[in-house]
């Protein structure tokens, strides 16, 4: 598929290539419905414009469920399984071939192409999915090391069932929002002065707003409460992916997370790129991780060491006056775990995953300076100022800075990417 | 309220007298439609039915939303809000009060009172709101101390927060099932030799299987990202009430639980009382909750000490043999927070609240032996066997135990009462 090329004009250094196909929910100015499209190149094919007008005739399969592209989400299209969303990638893949069998059903309907193929420029993009519950784990090591460190000391930085076990917790649903949503720097119950005794609290504005680099996971298949998903049939489970940022109030955290882990401080908002790029196109780019020298318990073995995504990664700071920054660089190949290995452990206890589940991979950080998922990292908790360009500095994010992540798989032409992730922080509100 | 009689046969000793009227979703054999009811002493009002009837016609405002008693889930009659809610439930107090001037509406209408006033031996209950995110907060201060001696000694009992701001962490929504739903004993990662070094872990079916006796709160009112909800206000966000049982792999949670708090141990299941008990239902019965000698952040001061709730609780646990032993007896007010503290907290870093979301107590357990809200405590950890009728004893659940906790406030005649939640405890399955 990835040498095939497109009667579309599709630049070669697009994340929405013909290789990949990731699907999303937008609307327009025109009609404010949302509905299901896929990204290609510039433009969003309308799918439910596209199905309303038999475009899924050379199909009988997808003909038969084409009523799920009129949803306002991709759960029911997602809860029909990877069977059939492999078998809508590849008919839309054919649609838009440059020797595509089906010319009639878009190449050469001009009209269906002015109503259904639209700029991404022109559409609003959505939530992909309704999201049931959002687990996050724990899974980028360096990351786990490097915070561990910090809060607790280089002695206890790792916690002994952290090489056991794929370590999570549970997130907050509502709080999840599309690339592109203002986040708002919320106020919280800080420490100000950690060594004084007693400890007194203050209620402010979060001083070490952060943000989180990960990937995300949305679930298709559901499984029956009580009954664990094998490791070895997790795949069917997973619908696809995308990048995440899971902004965190650092200062609210430290002071709050124990004994039962981060709560205020991580629901005050966590972004996702607004296409999810399915678990197929994804699959030829497994590598290994990092190595795991504990001897697993049976439920948690693959019997494979290429199982992680291998995902190019990059972070900017755009700050207000507009000075851009790459300030981290990476790959997804830095995690402990495997998706098939967090769902068989997600599910261990009986727990059922949902159609529409989200689960984060936990923060991506490699081991060198330059390419840490987080300011806490590469500040060192806010010790050592970044350098942006311009002359500007950071220890923590200030009001009007915009992230931007991308992630991206391939080779130019054929590139499965995810387009980006972006937030950008607004002033805390006066309180009450 | 409390003074008057109805025109049914309702019995002193039922928690549904015409002073309460709890909301939930029923089905019958002859109709599986998911459909909201009301509770009243042995029967349950089917408000679709009674709707269709034209039962609501004596009061416009109901009438012009009777749509929302058609729904599967009491979600969209929560979302109206609170003054709703109580013309709702005044108007049903009205039909079935001795004096009713509704007559006609069901008191004297034989074949409405046949098609909708059913027996509640014969319609099955659902859980009652579809549930968006799930918040358990620790806020029962006798249960935090006793857990925190036994997982980290008498010194490191509570963290320095815990008096400064409700803890809380997020639950899992998906496994949240209505009372009656059987248990299944989990299989899951547990260290059999904790002192052992290295540490290594096994997969076991739970040994250490135990309820936590909690009430769950409902929110109906909904609040924007970013914008954090007034203690003052918070009652206004408050659907109403459930007993809940977050039945916890202690085992596993010892082992996971460390840094980001419990995972799989709680994913099991968390079962909930079929009958929402309205906020306004229990607005008489405020009590003075646990003293907190903390100087408190503005934003968490209620300027009241009667702000939690006074339920009698009772805890049941019946073997398969039959033998019924009620292994505690507590009350709520065992609580350091309220609330409308709760969340106040919840959203102060701009956590939106959604209705249909579900926070719960965390366990309650008062300060004396035979009122601790879990067999952790009761049994020091499993040290001390609870000595049962007829002779057996439990150091944690066995399989075909049944536990059944029950909820109550108010004198016979007109007490406010929650019904049971109760759920039996079903052998592991083999794994794979």
């Amino acid at each position: 598929m990835t040498s095939q090329t497109s009667w579309l004009t599709i630049s070669p250094a697009s994340h929405f290539s013909l290789a990949n196909i990731p699907f999303g929910v937008i609307s327009t100015e025109s009609d404010s419905t949302h509905r299901p499209a896929i990204a290609i190149g510039d433009y969003a094919l309308d799918l439910a414009a596209f199905a309303a007008a038999d475009g899924f005739s050379g199909s009988a399969t997808i003909k038969k469920q084409a009523h799920v592209f009129s949803s306002p989400t991709l759960n029911t299209f997602a809860a029909l399984g990877r069977p059939f969303h492999r078998e809508v990638r590849a008919y839309i893949q054919s649609i838009f071939a440059e020797d595509t069998q089906h010319a009639a059903l878009l190449k050469d309907n001009a009209s269906l192409r002015e109503s259904a193929l639209l700029p991404l420029s022109s559409v609003q993009t959505h939530l992909p999915l309704s999201i049931g519950d959002y687990t996050d784990f724990y899974a980028g090591k360096h990351h786990a090391y490097n915070v561990g460190v910090l809060f607790r000391g280089p002695a206890n930085a790792f916690q002994p069932n952290y090489t056991h076990l794929p370590v999570a917790y549970h997130g907050r649903a509502s709080s999840v929002v599309v690339s592109g949503t203002p986040i708002r720097r919320p106020w919280g119950q800080i420490l100000l002065d950690p060594k004084a005794e007693p400890k007194m609290p203050a209620l402010e504005p979060c001083r070490k707003l952060d943000l989180e680099l990960e990937l995300g996971m949305f679930i298709c298949r559901e499984n029956t409460l009580g009954e664990p998903v094998p490791v070895g049939k997790a795949e069917e489970h997973v619908f696809g992916y995308v990048l995440m940022n899971d902004w965190s109030a650092r200062d609210v955290q430290a002071w709050e997370y124990v004994p039962l882990g981060p709560f205020t401080a991580k629901n005050l908002g966590t972004s996702i790129s607004a296409w999810v790029v399915l678990a197929d196109a994804l699959d030829g780019i497994k590598v290994q991780g990092i190595k795991n020298d504990t001897d697993l318990l049976p439920y948690l073995r693959e019997g494979r060491e290429d199982n992680v995504l291998g995902i190019d990664l990059e972070v900017d700071l755009i700050t207000s006056t507009g000075n851009k920054t790459t300030i981290s660089k990476t790959n997804s190949r830095n995690l402990l775990w495997s998706w098939p290995q967090m769902i068989a452990h997600h599910t261990i206890t009986g727990c059922n995953l949902r159609t529409g589940d989200l689960l984060g991979s936990g923060t991506i950080s490699g081991p060198d300076a330059g390419t840490e998922g987080s300011i806490l990292e590469q500040t060192q908790g806010g010790k050592v100022a970044i350098r942006l360009e311009g002359g500007e500095e950071r220890k923590f994010l200030e009001d009007g800075d915009t992230l931007v992540i991308r992630g991206w798989a391939g080779k130019e032409g054929a590139l499965v990417g995810f387009g980006e992730v972006s937030g950008k922080i607004e002033a805390a509100l006066p309180l009450f």
